[in-house]
């Protein structure tokens, strides 16, 4: 899974990844299917998310899709549901694929058209999510005999609570994107021709005014967060703030607002000591990333 | 506890419980304390919703209340508000009962009118909640003295957030069907006279769309989840996929899908081996459920 | 941390404390500098809220900013950002503050204008928060080098969801009142000259109406729950509910509600057994509070 070209290098069949700025495009692209899953697009897709979090040139990671959708969820044309196009174990590649939470930096969701099955329950693993208005959104699961999968159970109660969970997972219900801001699915809808846009400016606002390193701890806190007491986690977060607050970004950071001019950043998300790389070794040594 | 016979043949004083096709609608019936709580109407809840968890031929629930009103709380005229109608202990009868969240398949609240106290601590241990536009909800515990039950520290705040929780359960206010949607604490709000008329919309789209064991497992992942670890509950996710995926209902699910016509499911929510029948048992067994 | 006086004999450099009735308003008061944090600051709200606590004649507590602003974060013209105005360690001076949580009785923000940094996350450890609509709201502190602290990876997850916290912390954007309201972040947006107002209203509707024990357990309850599976709060609270409808002030709860006279309660909250007074030995003894 470790990747370590950078991330303008790189090149995949089911993907397409770009570098716009400090800000890394991942399109799904097989836009004659709907940008459906198959195993093939699974691993591309871990492999460049991987890319993303080891270059320090990529400050934020955009996730979307070509054409005029995002993803249509497993392509049911190739095989099992489990599967597609592919007679892998589907245990063992949901074992070592890196996601999202595993990037060590914010990945956002440019939910450009119709969002189903595993292409909303891989958005629920982004930290933002704007989603065209018009978008069709469902996790369908239960109403082809399965259920969902990429820790969606989890993740969508933790987003939206565990009475929108219920709901969505359980009957497999259709919501449009303004409705899945109004549930909390989604932190924004805006116009279709608009959501790359939007993304790519929230992207482009982390790039240009956030410390990387900073902006890395953060998110290992917010995760830790997730399953820790709040005495336990607090205490966690002062050590880190104090540790990170030690470091010269901080004073950087603090100098550059006082001045009234752009921070200029020395730190790497990449050697920040608090979160390793991502990869099938941490499932094995840590239960809990 | 335990209920072996079919839903159709149950009779209770404190309820009526009715099927309409595969959906069971149990509903409460004191109208003339408005649907207010007596121990033996706790009981017979209690066992009418073992009997809908049993029965293979109801795959969905709605709890109303009959005439004008949901449930006002306990009946204080019958004696203590711990224990209204009965000198058992509230301690043993509280861990002896089976409640919504121990039912295998979907419960939907359907809150026709006035919802206080314990009316409303147990529409939030179903997983769905439609409520009248002008209801009255509130959770008045602290204002005679005693605190919420029925988990509703755990429950609404998992629902609608910690902010809303402390909120409401605190203060003990007083809000309307319009507000408890703003506010997350319910998913829909209709007009009065449509109310029980849309919860079953819904149950009968789970039970006309829906693989039963499917849907037994996601219910099951949706609780595990709420005290699990992100890493550990995918892992567990991930397994129970692989495994349903691998049984009859994914294949004709997917079949009915790309044939485009209704699946006929031959999976038994009540012969799920994730998750066994309530009772008693369970909780001395384990902790968790 | 232990306060014993009474809290209308209190006096302090940096804040402001009166009691208005049973309600205690703490004014954060360095108006000059738009009431900015420094540790002196800190030490002095640390030491008001354990008075708040510890006097059974203030039954909830309310903060709020003097001038226009309810505060814009730590003073960085006061030295270090992680010790602003002393040269204490911070990491002991967090690990022994009292914070709102600690308090056994209701904490509610009252944010007359804007809150930045630390101004936002002590106001995620109040209970109930109302925010100016045209206050300016945010957490800039991956903007400055450093990352949010005072558990705000916690709380802000848990009050808004997963989604709304990886948006405002990672980003460090500025929302407003409204918006605020809308994420869930606040629970009610005002007019800036009713902010305290509103705020003196709740507070007022606990005092009079809610019984002082039940509060206090019920809010210990809303703690436990956030690190606890479901069946074991449920058997707390189960037991905690039978405790509490045992004291007398069940019964004159009880009896005010059918007299339709107000109650006179006789419990006291700082004589509640469940949940010790705050203080820095807590988290010596208990890992979890």
């Amino acid at each position: 899974m470790r990747a370590t070209a950078p991330v303008r290098q790189a090149r995949y069949e089911n993907l397409e990844l770009a570098t716009r700025g400090e800000v890394a495009v991942l399109k799904l692209a097989r836009p004659t299917r709907r940008n459906a899953w198959t195993m093939p697009m699974v691993h591309e897709t871990s492999h460049a998310l991987a890319a993303c979090d080891a270059d320090d040139a990529v400050r934020a990671v955009v996730i979307t899709g070509s054409g005029d959708s995002f993803s249509v969820g497993a392509d049911l044309s190739e095989g099992s549901i489990s599967s597609p196009g592919s007679d892998e174990d589907p245990i063992e590649v949901m074992r070592s694929i890196v996601t999202p939470r595993d990037v060590r930096k914010p990945v956002i969701a440019a939910i450009n058209g119709d969002a189903i099955g595993i292409g909303v329950t891989l958005s629920l693993l982004c930290d933002v999510r704007v989603i065209a208005r018009d978008a069709r959104l469902a996790t369908p699961m239960t109403r082809l005999g399965v259920i969902p999968e990429m820790g969606a159970h989890w993740s969508l109660a933790r987003i939206a609570g565990w009475g929108v969970a219920h709901d969505l997972l359980l009957t497999g219900r259709r919501i449009d994107g303004e409705e899945a801001v109004r549930l909390g699915v989604c932190g924004e809808a805006v116009d279709r021709d608009r959501v790359l846009e939007r993304a790519l400016e929230i992207a482009e606002d982390i790039a240009r005014h956030t410390a990387p390193r900073a902006v890395a701890v953060s998110k290992y806190l917010l995760q830790k967060a997730e399953w820790t007491g709040f005495t336990e986690l607090r205490a966690e977060e002062t050590e880190l703030f104090a540790r990170v607050a030690d470091e010269p970004d901080a004073e950087e950071g603090v100098a550059a607002f006082l001045e009234r001019r752009p921070p200029r950043w020395s730190g790497r998300a990449s050697a920040e000591p608090t979160w390793q790389a991502p990869g099938p070794h941490d499932i094995e040594e840590d239960e809990e990333f």
